[in-house]
């Protein structure tokens, strides 16, 4: 009965974004991140640039709203980059995981890291 | 029982660095978040742009295990950032998940969009 | 008779924009500087980033053209940003010639700095 | 007899680079443009892409002072970047002037253009 939005949003636009790459058949008349996709790398990793610059100009704003969309933008173009390199989100959350000891293994590393 | 790591990751993250945010006790002496956060929102921003600038070149070098680590560096800052406008990773998630349809109720959108 | 651009190229165009300001009559149907200084700041700050992005990348991919046309871009956008804000050129030759001692009152200085 | 800096700043500077790169002798110990020359090219793109959002950060911020100073660094580490792959200020400067047609002969697509 959660609101929140699922564990696994990332990993679920992941295996959608699989669908988009050009080996699995993915249509750039169709699918915005096909057409990026059928370009790569270059077409998502400018977006990587354009969308990092816009999020710290809404920064800037101290609009949350922007905030929020612009660092929906960026990652779903990081997502875009990962599908294409045959990379999941659920490898960049293991490494995130892995920095900030969240196993507590590793409470004071943790403490100092983050 | 997954042992896969899912978004909660960046949850258990933005609680921590809630921690460290200069009004709840975060300590530049110990956590770097909290140097970052002391300093906001110049020092995370300009991470935010290194990190993307980081990201796009192990990109075009196609080293999967730095863009692994550059994806990492790049939404851990988008946390911190996240976390100095009183934001959360969910609501981030939220708008990836409205946007991509993934309720369900929205296929046709989802399939254009993505 | 040179062939080499005159020492003024940067000057020039900062003259030219500066007649793309709105408060001079630039119009934003005829000209694509009077567009982007009509949205102020936004629309050029983001290609900033984004021209940045793509030297990198032309970088990155050792394309010379492309090195030179991407830094092309990037300091055409500084130009407009410069002129939105008052500023010229020579404000920015005029630091990095003090940054380099190029008077050559300062040998030592400028061996260390660049 | 103009005090004014002029675009030839630019190719001063650029000779002073040319001088540090490592195949010229520059020294990493007392050079700071050796020592990014001495790790190229990842070294200076990463301060490109740095330098560009902080530009953006001082223009939001609309101090003067840091616009002209965060432009200086980055047309520095352009001038860096062009040094290692051999090219020039000046087929920077050539190139925008094509573009602006600053010969005269193209007085219509400059105006549109600019």
């Amino acid at each position: 009965m959660s609101k929140l939005p699922s564990d696994h949003v990332l990993a679920q636009i992941a295996d959608v974004l699989a669908t988009r790459l050009p080996q699995n058949g993915g249509d750039p008349d169709t699918s915005y991140a096909a057409r990026l996709l059928a370009k790569a790398p270059d077409a998502f990793l400018k977006k990587i640039g354009e969308e990092a610059c816009e999020l710290v100009m809404a920064a800037k704003d101290n609009t949350p709203d922007r905030i929020v969309a612009e660092t929906a933008d960026l990652w779903f173009h990081c997502l875009v980059a990962l599908t294409h390199y045959g990379l999941r989100p659920e490898d960049v959350l293991a490494e995130l995981a892995k920095r900030q000891g969240l196993s507590g293994l590793d409470e004071k590393a943790q403490r100092i890291q983050t």
